[in-house]
């Protein structure tokens, strides 16, 4: 393709993904106009937006710019699995400088929203120094019982994860490590619980890893089951799970002492921590046979008890060894 | 404020913007969780979401972070504007380098949304290697007459603009030439309907002009009007009056002949028909008297009758001259 190809404009560029996307149903309107239209089917709207930026949430030497494409629809629509809800549209703004190439980032954004049941329905596209995605997602939530919040959590309720943590940093440190050459690198242990990963399919265990940092899921499902099942509390690990569940505890006004973690095959335990990126839902309930019930009738796995929410604030043990707040947060000068 | 001062993480940042933002009303969620949580009047939903990057769409070393804010806040409503709707949230997702006043980033899109009678519910901040700002906005619209379109016009109906044409882009060229330090420069003139600046207080207008690219106004109340006065096609005059104007016509199966256009005091020929960034809006509607009346109705000052729609698609001209459709489109490799 010769540079300004006409194929490579703007409008051409948007042509050619909204034909591949399917139709708005009778009275909607998607992709074309100045803004979508929409038809909600009642309750409440759930909106939430979430940035994906080149070099801060995904090293493109590391991973393909379609890769980044599906990291930031999945990270947006997770938001929306942390409170519950059922993600129906999403609208994208993309951006990149002139060398992006704008129809495979699309290839991942679409991928995404497929994967997740979910319809573009409008976007922007514009030229930018780095590679630049901003996903925002309109969900749908009933009334009884309502989103969950991060503030709910009750002394006492049991605090549960859906799958397991540390996977999204490990595959991380993998794809770096290749990167640099410098072959295998085994987690470092600090501590007797970490997978002895030399017992395992390394090989496996190391595609399994890095799957979960380039496609991570959004936990709808979880998320709309552990609502149905009296989530009292819940937020998505995105920016580390001793963080993200600092936030749970601190909205609710409750400590939290936890017995154990899952840990994904292949992660340290400062992976499982503070690594982030997981996407999984951390969620506090009273009652686990009702969690239980809920997420087999989905067909889902069970989650994992892993402590319980305690009176005091400020506890935050892990075994009786407090937790620091490992995670990300962005600073400015 | 030293570096990696405290106050300058990415939670004490949002805690400081969302303490100066209006609250949501009983039964909303607004900034705070993992989503917001709103409860629509009804009707049908309008959704829209816009990119704004420094370097791209406004030169930091022109304009302050602040106005790029504002810049942003303002475009992203004017997609609603179009459609005739109502704007009622925002969700905005920030990001800028390390050096990035975020609190005077955020003053200006809080002016912009106070302003505009908008309600910022939500957000996401990150580094970035450059300022990047995602307004998303959702309005409301009612059934009856429903959002204007693109693709509505019909051969025999008026043409509308509102305001004036090529202001903005007079603006930046002011802005661009004092930062070069070659004093104040004409436009060239390249017709004769292009205004004697000498004729008229030139530091007035060069002031309107500066301002009506720093500080862009959505033309939301007039987009309503046009819709009720029964406009039949609208869009917002972002990437160029030609340019907009062709998309209403590309969509519509019609032409167009011009007899006069708005031209702002200071604005060249090529900057009203070109020169993008004035979000004013053009609309067709077969009855002027109704047009009037609506605006009229509302308080605003009624929009200019630039000429009208023709059956020939191929017809795109200006006093019998064809029009040649200037603006601005991106570009990738």
């Amino acid at each position: 393709m010769t540079a300004r190809s006409p194929a490579n404009r703007e409008f051409a560029i948007i042509d050619r993904l909204a034909r591949r996307l399917p139709g708005p149903p009778a009275g909607e309107i998607w992709i074309g106009d100045d803004a979508a239209v929409l038809t909600p089917t009642g309750g409440r709207l759930l909106l939430s937006t979430d940035m994906t930026v080149a070099g801060v949430h995904a090293d493109l030497t590391l991973v393909d710019v379609e890769d980044l494409g599906w990291r930031a629809v999945a990270c947006a629509l997770s938001d929306i699995a942390a409170m519950g809800g059922r993600a129906r549209h999403l609208v994208i703004a993309a951006a990149g400088p002139p060398s992006t190439d704008m129809d495979r980032l699309g290839d991942g954004m679409i991928a995404a929203a497929a994967f997740h049941e979910c319809a573009i329905v409008g976007g922007d596209l514009s030229l930018a120094p780095e590679v630049v995605v901003a996903v925002t997602v309109v969900g749908e939530i009933g009334e009884d019982p309502g989103p969950v919040l991060r503030g709910g959590a009750r002394r006492g309720d049991l605090l549960f994860v859906t799958g397991s943590l540390g996977a999204a940093a490990a595959g991380l440190r993998l794809l770096r490590s290749r990167a640099g050459g410098e072959g295998h690198e085994m987690p470092t242990a600090t501590d007797p619980t970490a997978v002895d990963v030399a017992a395992v399919d390394v090989a496996a265990v190391d595609a399994a890893a890095i799957d979960a940092y380039r496609r991570p899921v959004a936990r709808l499902a979880e998320g709309e089951s552990a609502r149905r099942a009296g989530a009292t509390a819940m937020i998505d690990v995105s920016d580390g799970f001793a963080v993200d569940l600092g936030h749970v505890a601190e909205s609710s006004g409750v400590g939290f002492s936890l017995d154990q973690l899952p840990i994904a095959s292949g992660a340290s335990v400062d992976e499982a921590l503070g690594g982030g990126d997981d996407y999984e839902l951390v969620f506090a309930a009273p009652d686990p046979g009702r969690v239980a019930a809920a997420f087999d009738g989905a067909g889902l796995r069970s989650p994992t008890v892993i402590g319980r929410c305690t009176a005091d604030p400020n506890q935050r043990e892990w075994a009786g060894t407090p937790v620091a707040p490992q995670g990300w947060e962005h600073r400015w000068a």
